[in-house]
């Protein structure tokens, strides 16, 4: 296939990196210096978003806030194309592809991974391999658009899954927006109380935190464009930790138990 | 030094890898066949706790449950050996010291770090190095006993930093109890979301959650002896998730992007 890739940091540059040995690919970053610096690591790239085209599938992957504009600068112009694009909360992109009255194909492929660096320094093919890649259909989506979704996907290394985007926004807001809500939260909390953390933090705090560190530019759009999701999300977390919190503050060591137990139970069928 | 060490876990066994180039050590743990793993790995171990002295530092790195027996039957024959413990909470040993008239000398020594994995077969000094060593001193602390704990967290790879057992329990219920039970909380909350998590959860999840792995056994107590402390940190996570919460819900991009900006300030002195 000709695939074009708008858009080269972690994602996007992983992605060029991954699809390039057995498809012909071109990139395209608004950033000079990751242009060249794309280049510079022997990839193909073009100076203008428009010059991804023609080709057989172009993945949107800019940040959350420059996917519905390159999408409405490409799909006049598709053609034949499908337009794949990795936004993490699928709401936007359906509506907006409601809005495409016989226009071109748009088929959502979230890769389920992540870094706490970002840009085309960080990109690395081995960040895809095994993960899911959620494929998601708009209203555009015919069959033949989702196998190429699947094709791309399975291309890069992924597991190729199917959902909604209803599902697939109720989804991340668990595994995605909700760890990094908490995250945030317990950075804060825990640096209000005035401790030297590089002397007192352990491996612990370290992993339960990690996910403080993504930038904000990537963290906002998880959490607000599919606010609804996440405010539930958050909701349910609350719950369970009033529940535990009054297990600890009346010492209930048996409902403490078993609710260490459950939460093992859970986290462990991932081992 | 000769150093006896009471519990061949995973940290008992990995301050007996670490200890034994430098010092003579000895071993002693409540289970046979730990007795003859670590016999089996080498290291030298004796049949009775009681065996462990004479000594110039007895070790107790049992579970927390065993903490306070272990230096009750210690205590009365220490003679001039310095009882050291890893317990993760200090209240307990705190109060246990100030009934020890005129007995042997205590000094706790809890090294910040951790595995989701236990036991001897999970020991490994090298999740001692470079790790913050806590050395706090009780009621029958003197100098020299307090010398001996650092000299031999040192000798272990650990960074000393001295803290009372106040100050201790409050940082700990912040950076290791309020994961943990933070972690808990996100494992059953998503849990309770009906998702396949084998397919959806990505690295960032995985992170966050680590800690609900922690066993049961220990996490309990984690949670249960510095209950005051951890309903306190409980509160204070509360406050700032609420914050968070209404900056989502009310989609005030301004006030979450100063969240975000701090959380990820506050991790990033951790690198």
């Amino acid at each position: 296939m000709k695939i074009g890739i708008a858009g080269l940091g972690l994602i996007g540059g992983s992605l060029a990196y991954a699809l390039r040995s057995a498809h012909e690919v071109r990139g395209y970053d608004v950033g000079r210096e990751t242009r060249e610096a794309a280049r510079a690591a022997g990839l193909s790239v073009v100076d203008t978003l428009e010059a991804l085209l023609p080709a057989d599938a172009v993945i949107v992957a800019t940040p959350m806030s420059a996917v519905l504009p390159a999408l409405a600068a490409l799909a006049p112009r598709a053609g034949s194309a499908v337009l794949l694009d990795v936004a993490s909360v699928r709401g936007p992109v359906d509506t907006f592809a409601r809005s495409q009255a016989g226009g071109a194909r748009l088929v959502g492929m979230h890769p389920m991974t992540g870094r706490s660096t970002q840009g085309f320094a960080s990109a690395d093919p081995a960040m895809l391999i095994g993960r899911a890649f959620l494929v998601v259909p708009t209203a555009t989506s015919d069959a033949p658009a989702m196998a190429s979704a699947g094709e791309v996907a399975r291309a890069a290394g992924g597991v190729v899954t199917v959902c909604s985007a209803v599902e697939h926004d109720r989804i991340v807001a668990l595994v995605s927006a909700l760890p990094l809500a908490l995250a945030a939260a317990l950075a804060i909390a825990v640096s209000d109380g005035a401790i030297d953390l590089a002397t007192f933090a352990g491996p612990g705090y370290r992993d339960t935190t990690r996910l403080a560190l993504t930038a904000p530019d990537l963290a906002e759009p998880i959490l607000l464009a599919n606010s609804g999701n996440v405010v539930a999300a958050i909701a349910r977390l609350r719950t369970v930790l009033d529940d535990l919190e009054r297990a600890v503050a009346s010492r209930d060591a048996a409902r403490l138990r078993e609710l260490l137990e459950r939460a093992a139970q859970a986290r462990a069928v991932l081992g």
